[in-house]
């Protein structure tokens, strides 16, 4: 029996005639990686670059095939489908872009020299691929934090080859990408077994497991990821787990932005919540209003929420989750229902967007329950008594991925305030907008304290490379036998030579 | 009874009148630097360079009494001692010196633009601390691995407090060193809290399992280390561990090499792999040496050994273990003795240097036995028959901190294989020298492939930083909010502006 891929309009599966890899399966996918990896260290940046814009190419010409599949399979639509195939090139091209430039070696070369401390001998410093990484895709964007997605680009990009293990949402989607990723390094002349594809459960835990495996890139629940986290830091040889978990983002409105702009600030806070069937990781899940002016904000909210569309979840497990978070919600005489989407539920995996409002006190008393994440379009709003009430409230929470706080100039020093709180407990801090665009760009930040993310690192955006590489030295060794960034008069890239950086 | 502060020249303990700290100590001094973490993220650049300045003063003020003080603990010799304070204060400006160039920070700014996949709002990053730091001591470097070293500095560095476990070899040391530091920290008006001390195995495992302290900085053992390890990854909420563990770090003679400077290479080996008394983690455990060409050279490292002093080892703990590694090695047939030092011994923890010898043969047959880290003057040669079989051998050993080629220019090709083997399972690769000198430079990498070390960064250098700041990225947030450094029109630090990076 093969995996089944599930139309969540439906409800109904069929056979995708794929099926799951076995342990024996996933140790000879990751042996011809461990073999592909020095082949792939030693290609050059320009066909690596080249090998990335062939992937981009390939997913540009077969996008409307590859978004129809994953329609089928996610019922995301195929405008953002299409879109997120876009981003997905984008993302694949940036990195491209990012491998030529090559300041990522981050190249430093420290002359022989008669130090304050004695003779130092040169020194040569770059980063190099870690080796063969393991990534998992996630359920929510079939293509951008998938087989092509950001963890592969970056690993790729950088030298080391890269085993997928599919989400098991969506395998025709995966397949199709992955047959087009294999092609593209055909073409481009990567070395075989730089790309490899897992299915199943067991697998990505062989995955994690296998001794050729270096790193792995995962985005997905705190729970599963928690579970690989700790497989990957038990192995005999420990490898970094990048994992960029779930989140409950705040999003925090102040008084005199709630006296302002409550109409709009309800628009935009439903429409952010809601997108993507409020299935982003930046989802902003809780949102701080005060009380004192929070009567317009939960009017406009309430009608906001009515008016928005029920979308299918991703899902059976996530749908079943959905309903019973919400129900837990509703179930609660402390936590209000504040309004819910009007229109009919259709078929499938249809759920309906729903707001809930709360005490700053019910919050602390029932914090388990309203801090758990919810995938879906479900959200809290909790209302502040006070400016001291809401900087603790936002001190107590647990790490996130973005906080987002909306404020008028009359309100700045409450805003420095709230600003400060958050900087200690989110990786990225959004201003009078909305947390779920995550641009691929080099300043983004995707990632944030535990639980949000397992490390110190992006997941979206260029410095996201710095994930798969490790410094390497080389003391005095001759200009022939090192690489070609690190030797003399190759003015190819930004450069540190005895402390002081230099462009290219 | 107060920890005893024991002299290895005499094995006599006294008391030093310090005591464990218990677990409700551990966790008054975790909450004290929890409370400092945010003033100290708001101190300046300015001010943390002046307070490792200020250190580095007081530390060469007192090098005379602290280098007797350590002498008396670590027999280590007054020269060296003094050399090692020497080293710390250097480290100490140099990250003084980085932190007032800024470069670390890498801030980054996107400018709000349409992209090919829709608008992006204005982008800040920079790299924040990422609050209190754990840094455990060193047995063999009182001072430059120790209270004031590099793990500490580099914390310091970049804003985050930093509490320190004492190494229980040298109690006074590190007592006579903290009270420096806490001056220095009052003397600059370092908020309160911004260092702290905490003595005992048992307080050690307190911190690393404190949930204020957000990352661990440790230089020892693989088996210490390890326990530490997977402390600080089962916490409820995991955190970064650094561990520089013990390396078995190879030293390759090709046969060219051999025949062109036996007697050389044979001094140079024998200093270095007894140097401190053998107890550098980047001492050069395995000698690999052609077999058609190691007659001469084996010779000279059995005369070399043989006029080697008899150095007292650190404490009782790794006297008694390096007796029971070389016995080890004695007894068994097929690792015969190749030399050892012909000096009396003295009394206290004194032992001989020893060089073993063995076929490439038998060092597979016993290789848990070789490659077993044996801390103290004592080093293994493995003859190879072929350059084929060196690559095997070469292929096969765990990760290193270094690996280190003598070779001449006949022996080009073998060498280039040798560095590429190399390449994937240590740190750093020396050439025609020796590993035991470690610069604190920007070029610098001290870390490796597991065992050598638990992490992709280096533990000494400047780029040592990197593992205690975390991204934090500012989405369209007024200047007046924004981190002095991320603002217009401040060119103080270099920059990263639309993906250009450009010089301040």
């Amino acid at each position: 029996m093969s995996i089944t891929s599930t139309n969540p309009r439906t409800g109904t599966a069929k056979e995708s005639g794929i099926t799951n890899t076995s342990r024996d399966e996933v140790a000879q996918v990751c042996l011809r990686a461990a073999e592909a990896a020095r082949a792939c260290r030693r290609t050059s940046r320009e066909q690596r670059a080249a090998f990335l814009r062939e992937v981009a190419s390939r997913l540009e010409q077969d996008r409307e095939r590859l978004a129809a599949t994953a329609d089928d399979e996610t019922a995301l639509g195929l405008p953002r489908l299409t879109g997120e195939i876009g981003r997905t090139v984008f993302q694949l091209r940036a990195f491209a872009d990012l491998v030529e430039e090559g300041s990522y070696l981050e190249v430093t070369i420290d002359s022989a020299a008669d130090t304050a401390i004695g003779p130092r001998p040169e020194l040569r410093r770059l980063l190099v691929p870690v080796g063969p990484v393991a990534v998992f895709g996630a359920s929510n964007f079939p293509f951008a934090f998938s087989v092509c997605g950001g963890d592969t680009a970056a690993a790729l990009a950088v030298g080391c080859p890269v085993i997928i293990k599919a989400h098991s949402s969506h395998p025709l989607t995966t397949q199709q990408t992955f047959d087009l990723l294999e092609q593209a390094a055909a073409a481009t002349g990567m070395p075989a077994g730089v790309v490899g594809l897992v299915f199943g459960r067991e697998a990505g835990q062989a995955l994690v497991q296998d001794p050729h495996i270096k790193a792995v890139g995962f985005t997905g629940s705190e729970a599963g990821g928690r579970v690989l986290f700790d497989l990957a830091s038990s192995r005999p040889e420990p490898i970094p787990f990048y994992g960029e978990l779930g989140s409950i983002n705040p999003l925090v409105v102040t008084p005199a932005a709630a006296q302002a702009r409550a109409a709009a600030i309800a628009a935009g806070y439903v429409e952010s919540l809601t997108l993507g069937g409020g299935q982003f990781c930046t989802k902003p899940s809780l949102m701080f209003i005060p009380a004192n002016f929070g009567d317009t904000l939960r009017r406009h909210l309430a009608e906001e929420i009515a008016k928005a569309n029920t979308p299918w979840l991703l899902n059976a497990g996530i749908h079943r989750a959905y309903e019973k978070g919400v129900a837990d919600l509703e179930g609660d005489d402390g936590i209000p229902l504040l309004g819910r989407a009007e229109a009919d539920l259709e078929a499938g995996f249809a759920v309906k967007p729903a707001l809930f409002w709360t005490s700053a006190e019910q919050f602390c008393d029932k914090r388990q329950l309203m801090l758990t994440e919810c995938f879906g379009p479900v959200g809290i709003v909790v209302e502040y008594a006070s400016d001291s009430q809401l900087l603790q409230l936002l001190g107590d929470l647990p790490g996130a991925l973005v906080g987002t706080i909306h404020a008028e100039s009359a309100d700045e020093a409450l805003a420095a305030d709230v600003v400060e709180v958050l900087s200690e407990r989110v990786g990225r801090i959004a201003w009078n907008g909305y947390p779920t665009g995550v641009a691929v760009s080099w300043g983004m930040m995707h990632g944030g304290p535990y639980p949000s993310s397992t490390s110190l690192h992006t997941s979206v955006g260029q410095t996201s490379v710095r994930r798969f590489l490790r410094p390497l030295c080389y003391q005095a060794v001759p200009q022939q036998l090192l690489p070609h960034e690190a030797r003399d008069n190759t003015r190819a890239v930004p450069l540190r030579r005895d402390g002081r950086l230099t462009l290219a």
